[in-house]
């Protein structure tokens, strides 16, 4: 313990800027998954160049001193949450947008850009970054690399992987790395891009992206239809998969978080339906589209309306994007991430409804259901934990439910610390070892986010 | 020598199906890259089941025997010529398809099923796998993912590892690893799907194969336009990227590869022009696409024709198609497979003239416009090498033209033995030294396809 003291001083008192204070090193210990960390990390350092993270990673192997990189810390797995004995490393100040090119259709950007912020430039060149977590205003493109994240369009656009063509990390020893490409194609050596997404900040630092971007599509349309119940709902989202057209967005709510966003918005989705599917398809085809989509969905919606303006298309997308937030009023919230066969939904509705009555926690979801991509949410009382009792055992339920579908315990969030107890049962003991031969062939001494992801 | 020679006898002698015969040691020495190898392997197991293959791996780690995997010998960078000292593992017996799920829309298959023969099956459910390499008659899915391979509709729909959603994948020392999910989405652990992707059968041997399928499009439209020179018609291509359609194939040919296809299959082409662009466009809004991909390139075109029937349509994919195997009746091909940012290949198509001509070499191109994925085809004589002389010179040459444009030396075919002299130039010191402790971490005995691919 004294040691670790020690050699994290070394590391804070070599940085440009750094921070010791209760409040910096207390936001530092947390994200948004609602867990508590037992002890806070020893400081922070706020980087605002590349050059400054590597300068704070080689005192950190001199010195053998444990490093959590923090983006903007909206994260759902604990990924990173700092306690004692660790060096908070701060990217968010990294936040520049280095370099739009509208010809080839790309953004070089620092890794504490908001993903908000980047779409919001590259809109001017009528074109969009496609990867658009519901937290799109308030988390950084790092924490997006970091954690490979989704959102609503992914299911036609692709996620974080599909959209990075290159990064430059900095590894645990100071060295940097680049990898991938600036051209669409490219297969020389092993993918590092890949590895490094998703990796949870254990691999290196992520401080500049290269990423590729859209055109805005010409057209977007937008269905809102209701629904009896989540069940049916879910039916409808599969028969939306089977009539084989690719929506952009096909998001489902169930009444209860129907009522909470009411409650919290003023609005009355609750009162049209006990689940609601939005939909949108975009494109040149995108009202041929949409016709399909409508008669896919009909037999079995109890009210299917097109917004056929923007400024009501736009209300609902806000709607879902809020979800979360409106959830947080009424309590703790604890959010699971899991997937399954996309034709499966209906059986995890039933099954969700189960774990809720065994395990006496509320649970309620949102899917992103042209994926298969489930966010059970269970909202807690304000003194209960996320990482024991009733709100374990309905995780660790969840999980297994997902798993007997043949499905996984995290589409889009990551493990972070949250979810380590699972993660064996998920992989299984030869691909966890093989991760782990990676980690310790890229930071030797596991002196990045220890203990996360892996 | 004689170490190797006994190490190898026991791996031979220990498998269920193998053959000394010259015959088979001399087809497994080679592939389509008019690379001619030195010596033969000294055998060649046949794998039937992937228990064949962890045994046989299991002997190989046991004796320390380098194992060269091997598909179908399609591959154009020499990544499955195997020299003396070595077995050759033929995994294309494994060649059935095991499940083809219409619902998830997704296919389990053995590595040695061709590309073609699962598009013709999951053809039958509407559905269709997306990578298709001009060799997709020839080449086996599992070439295909340990080569990332990619084709002509990948600029929309993405290369192998965009298909990929797990595999099985034998180790060296004979343990199975189960890479990724059949859910569409998923972020535990590190992304090994991707690690194995592209590694060129350095990593593991590849068994089985779970791979997304997606809805055979509702409409195709495609479009045959000719220009007076390369240079125009790249000019064209990159008018069709800037007016944001998205087109389902984009192909480009030189004059001198358009006069070879004539000469071996019959047809007009070069006298209609001397370069062509075939372009499709596909889904619910395909003739709006075309109409927007007509207007951008009218300014630059000699002419232009909608190939208004299907039959139309396929003559001129197959013209394409068969490219390399018209060249390969004017001498020794040897394929170049550069990739550029998408605005510059005009600029690559002064600097092949350049290079022609400084080396003598005749260099044909077809190319992936709109990935910026191009395939300069250096023809040589029967008797040239293309490991050495004016054609080692012209391939290098390709290679820095595309690194001074920001590009790459490689978009899909893979390094191999073929192309290893320019991988510390392209990637760099860190990242062939991360790549390569990736190596001895999976593979610490680095007994898969020694000296390929990194
Ligand atoms: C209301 C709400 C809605 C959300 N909706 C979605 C959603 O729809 N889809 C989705 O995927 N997620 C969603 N999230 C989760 C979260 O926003 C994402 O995981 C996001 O990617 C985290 O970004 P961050 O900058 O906040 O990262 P942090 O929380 O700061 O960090 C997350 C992880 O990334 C690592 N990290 C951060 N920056 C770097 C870097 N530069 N280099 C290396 N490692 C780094 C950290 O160590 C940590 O392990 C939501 C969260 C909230 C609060
Ligand atoms: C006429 C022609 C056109 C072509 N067009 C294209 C094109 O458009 N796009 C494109 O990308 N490529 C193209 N190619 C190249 C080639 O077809 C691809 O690289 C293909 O993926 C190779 O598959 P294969 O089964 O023949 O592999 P092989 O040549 O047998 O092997 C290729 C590499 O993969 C490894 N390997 C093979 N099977 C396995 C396995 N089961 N597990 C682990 N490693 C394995 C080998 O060790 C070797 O390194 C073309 C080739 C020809 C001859």
């Amino acid at each position: 313990m004294s040691l670790h003291t020690s050699s994290t001083s070394a590391v804070l008192a070599g940085a440009r800027s750094a921070s010791l204070s209760e409040t910096d090193r207390l936001d530092a210990s947390t994200d948004r998954s609602g867990y508590v960390s037992q002890s806070l990390p020893d400081g922070v350092v706020f980087a605002e160049t590349t050059d400054d993270v590597v300068s704070t990673l080689r005192l950190a192997t001199a010195h053998r001193t444990p490093i959590v990189t923090r983006g903007a810390g909206t994260g759902l797995a604990a990924g990173a949450s700092a306690r004692s004995g660790e060096v908070v490393l701060d990217v968010s100040r990294m936040n520049k947008i280095l370099r739009i090119d509208p010809v080839e259709q790309l953004a070089v950007v620092e890794p504490g850009a908001l993903n908000a912020d980047l779409n919001a430039a590259v809109g001017e060149y009528g074109l969009f970054y496609a990867p658009d977590p519901a937290s799109t205003s308030i988390c950084s493109i790092g924490g997006n690399v970091a954690t490979n994240a989704g959102g609503m369009r992914c299911a036609k656009y692709g996620v974080t992987r599909d959209a990075v063509l290159s990064l430059n990390v900095v590894l645990a020893d100071g060295r940097q790395l680049r990898t991938g490409r600036e051209t669409m194609k490219g297969v020389s050596g092993y993918d590092l891009n890949a590895l490094i997404v998703g990796s949870e900040g254990t691999l290196g630092v992520v401080t500049e992206a290269t990423l590729r971007l859209r055109p805005l599509p010409v057209a977007t349309a937008t269905v809102a239809a209701f629904f009896p119940d989540f069940a049916t709902a879910a039916q409808a989202a599969s028969a939306v998969i089977a009539s084989r057209i690719q929506p952009s967005m096909l998001e489902l709510i169930d009444g209860q978080t129907l009522e909470a966003i009411d409650m919290a918005m003023g609005t009355t989705y609750r009162s049209q339906g006990g689940a609601f599917l939005l939909a949108q398809t975009d494109g040149y085809g995108a009202h041929l589209e949409q016709d399909v989509l409508i008669e896919a969905i009909r037999p079995l919606a109890t009210s299917i309306e097109k917004a056929n303006d923007d400024e009501h298309a736009a209300e609902l997308v806000t709607a879902r994007r809020e979800a979360i937030p409106c959830l947080e009023k009424l309590g703790r919230v604890s959010i699971g991430d899991i997937g399954v066969p996309r034709g499966r939904l209906a059986e995890v509705a039933v099954g969700l409804n189960d774990i809720s009555e065994r395990t006496g926690v509320r649970i309620y979801s949102v899917v992103h259901a042209s994926d298969g991509n489930l966010h059970p949410m269970l909202v807690l009382n304000p003194e209960d934990s996320v990482t024991e009792g009733p709100a374990k055992v309905a995780l660790g339920e969840m999980f297994y439910l997902a798993k007997s579908l043949g499905g996984t315990l995290t589409g889009e969030h990551g493990i972070g610390l949250l979810k380590r107890d699972w993660l064996l049962p998920e992989l299984g003991e030869v691909s966890l070892d093989v991760m782990r031969s990676i980690k310790d062939a890229i930071d030797p001494h596991g002196l990045l986010n220890p203990g996360k992801a892996i």
